[in-house]
């Protein structure tokens, strides 16, 4: 029941900037051909998404609702963009220059979790993304595990190093590392199955975790994850999970996290070939750590270059440009915040069931299920994966088994201490909403939410941010686009691999420059590394 | 047996910065009147100091003689300013603006470490420096401990936070910080002995280590240091060690620094009576935390304000005014260098014997000496401290127990793969020289060096460093000065109680504001921290 959403809380501003970054295709395209003005402009439009909310170090974390030296250094503790709730000023002073409201009884106003649960459930058919493929949410869950990894026994800390470093492929500790490694030829251990690579089985035959392997960490039993650890597990299943770097239930999940870390394996291992065959007195670490340098910078250049020009509705395409900031003051150590790891919280756009073989396959037996890589292979999973569409990001649109997903989020936002919805967008310059109307064109969701919360003040940040209207030809509503734009950008590009004196061939090797001056998108990551003589396969976010 | 040294290789323009910064007293006096004027020259100043040489990250560390995520991100590993010497480049592009030498024979022309004692013993008597008092070596070592914290165990390797955090008054680790904290009040564990505050002592009188204190830390034993752990060490000494945050052997090394210890621990206390009298609400946890936010950023003006415009011989005094330099390049991560390291072993500086209570003492009685601290008082022992003269930070001029000490850092940066001192020269935008009598003005260092070096080329950086002479009305010779300002500034100024957001009364609470901006000397420091109705006390770094 779409109605039109009334827009007149959307600030002047940002419909402004939103116009002139949606239109005049021609104009952006004249920008885009001239190097040095696309620089110009890519550096402007960064900026300008990055410097809409104070930048790091934030003064506060999880850890406390004051600002201490354990506060602003433990860094196991997720930062947090705005003072939590039970934050008492002992100033007038206000460091945030928007006005805050105040919290002391807002809490009292949520409704139970429980009862939420309704604004996630499916009331029809799933809803389709108009722009996405599936390959795209599976994307998001594989590099954003990298460094947005709340701990899952204590959800107000985290195991994050705070950077994209693929630890998912190359193990989150030293000793993960040292166990996945070959040690010959810098290459991680591997194996080939129908003339194709793969990361070795964690289990033997019989189900046994290979000696080899122990150390691999493992997740926490939690009421939430029917895992393989479960008795009724099927042996089968279980035998085909890979050796990874993070937790093996986690990085063998479902398929879409699985394909992509293979994936990262085997570019792994042919930059460590094409390394050794140019540098032929270079020992197994020097190789090791150099193949690791240029993949981990392959996905960075993915990311700026395929992903978020997939996300961002605008005609002009952001570029790798790192060294344009030295200067900016957003460049700053990295420290997760809760609300980046919100606002990376899709679960509804994965579909109840997607086609494997061109026939419905329900989502949940995607699960720990390599199988369907290893039958398949890597390269006709992902041209059928980005022939079918992901689910749309949205309220009412979250498949069952994940609908626990989402009112844990919830919780875990109210543990936070996260302050409203309307005081995000004031942070982040949206103007506050004072009807439902300005949120949601869709009549369920205005009627539940005022049902639910009773006046847009109450709202949780969680709720608010996927309740609002998708922009136009975008996969995020604004608010979360915005959130994205600010923590993505700011700790992307402060990778120290893209930092001056680093980024260059020195550093990758001329070789390894060249490797990474050569990618820029998942196609091409995907080609390289299929047995020859296969057709080309179709792979992009795009539908 | 002094001459004139041959100034051609100073370098034009560094001679014209210090031909201004020393001389035109009373136009630097209107400079600093003028309050929004001495802001603009201080950082100019400041950002003049540091861009001498290319920012942080470094692309090295003592981690591996290339590039890797790992070098990249584990700050247990020291960073290097240079390339080490087993570096070999892999493309023609020169990253550091100047032509590095080529190593290869380099080492095979050092003398014998043992050959190079003659550079350090004393011919004569101990030179003392014309311009600093006793205090000024002490509050150096003690100062940097919290930051320069080379891993005994293995050199290339370090314990430090890359901070200044007083971590000898807190607490190396969470753990340590747990055993010294009262757990009241938030204040730290102390004892009263004749009306003054101290740490309490480590051991029971029977010398057995209190079971309160198990926990605490100790040094790996090493040939260089005779300590308390010695069989014959006397007990009545033992008994008076105080239980401290980093090693006890290393906390209680000197009357020195364990002096400026006790005054910290007891300016803690104090804040935190202060702040209890203020906030009646706040828990134990609250005010230790912002009793430890005051005193630390207490002890950064001291170091900007008091202790760099001594060492640097300018008639403009620096200010401490953090949040001008949020846009600099300089302003990255900390993480500290072994160059660093280097140019503060300022051993030559401790004269063999200091005053005692009027009569001549030998350093090494004052070694893991407490009694007489509590013997004679804080006060009366600043005051005795800053009448007498520091030794000359100068070649010829170690006292005899510490010159093993000046070998093992010839070792260290031999280990570290340190480039020669003229490589660090160009680095510094120094000139490099191409004869002895550019180095010194001391006819005695230039045959010696001559002698051991053959050619100037060869010096290393340890050597090299101490060589040159003073600058006139200085405390260092140039490019120690000049690399000191380098990583102290940048690395200072980025402590993250100075950042945005968080360098204001609300982090520090108004009332521990008020006593931050009271506070730019030690000497403000020890009025408040003695027994009231005693007279005041001279306190000062200069003569």
């Amino acid at each position: 029941m779409a109605t039109t959403r009334d827009t007149s809380k959307d600030g002047l501003r940002n419909k402004l900037e939103n116009f002139v970054l949606t239109r005049f295709k021609p104009v952006w395209r004249l920008v885009q051909a001239n190097q040095s003005l696309a620089k110009r402009v890519n550096k402007f439009l960064i900026n300008n998404a990055i410097y809409k909310v104070p930048t790091r170090p934030h003064p506060f974390s999880t850890l406390s609702p004051y600002t201490s030296w354990d506060s602003l250094t433990d860094r196991t503790y997720s930062g947090l963009h705005l003072p939590p709730l039970n934050w008492q000023p002992l100033t007038s002073q206000d460091h945030y220059d928007i006005n805050l409201s105040t919290p002391q009884d807002f809490e009292e106003k949520w409704p139970d979790v429980k009862d939420l649960e309704v604004l996630y459930k499916k009331t029809g058919d799933t809803k389709y993304s108009p722009k996405s493929t599936l390959i795209f949410p599976y994307f998001v869950q594989w590099f954003t595990d990298s460094f947005l990894r709340t701990d899952r026994q204590n959800q107000l800390r985290n195991t994050s190093h705070h950077h994209i470093n693929l630890c998912t492929v190359y193990g989150l500790t030293p000793e993960v590392t040292k166990l996945l490694r070959l040690h010959q030829g810098g290459k991680l251990k591997s194996q080939m199955i129908d003339g194709e690579e793969y990361p070795p089985f964690y289990y033997d035959e019989s189900g046994q975790r290979k000696e080899e392997f122990r150390g691999l960490l493992h997740q926490p039993t939690s009421a939430l994850d029917p895992t393989p650890k479960s008795d009724n597990f099927p042996l089968e299943q279980r035998i085909k999970l890979f050796a990874t770097g993070v937790e093996i239930e986690r990085a063998n999940v479902q398929i879409g996290y699985t394909m992509l870390n293979v994936l990262a394996l085997r570019e792994h291992n042919r930059l460590c070939d094409c390394l050794a065959q140019h540098y032929p007195t270079w020992d197994d670490e020097r190789l090791f750590q150099t193949a690791r340098n240029i993949l981990i910078v392959e996905v960075l250049r993915i990311v700026i270059e395929e992903y978020v020009n997939h996300i961002t509705p605008y005609h002009f395409n952001f570029i790798t440009d790192p060294l344009a900031f030295t200067k900016e003051k957003w460049y700053r150590q990295n420290w997760m915040t809760v609300e980046f790891t919100l606002v990376y919280r899709w679960h509804s756009m994965l579909p109840e069931t997607i086609l494997y073989d061109g026939q419905p396959m329900a989502m949940t037996d995607t699960q720990w299920n390599n199988d369907l890589i290893i039958r398949k292979g890597l390269g006709a999973l992902f041209e059928e994966t980005c022939a079918q569409p992901a689910a749309q990001l949205s309220l009412f649109n979250t498949a069952t088994s994940l609908v626990p997903v989402e009112l844990a989020s919830i919780r875990f936002g109210r543990r936070a201490k996260l302050r409203s919805y309307n005081d995000y967008r004031d942070l982040c310059q949206y103007p506050r909403v004072n009807q439902f109307e300005q949120i949601s064109s869709d009549e369920a969701v205005r009627q539940q939410l005022k049902r639910l919360y009773g006046h847009v003040d109450n709202i949780e940040l969680y709720v608010g941010l996927y309740a609002e209207d998708l922009r136009e030809n975008s996969a995020l509503p604004p608010l979360v686009g915005r959130l994205i734009g600010i923590d993505a950008f700011s700790q992307v590009l402060t990778n120290p691999l893209l930092a001056e004196h680093i980024f260059n061939p020195e550093t990758f090797s001329p070789v390894g420059w060249a490797e990474i001056e050569k990618t820029t998108t998942l196609s091409q990551l995907l080609h390289r590394n299929i047995p020859t003589g296969k057709a080309a396969y179709r792979v992009s976010f795009d539908r």
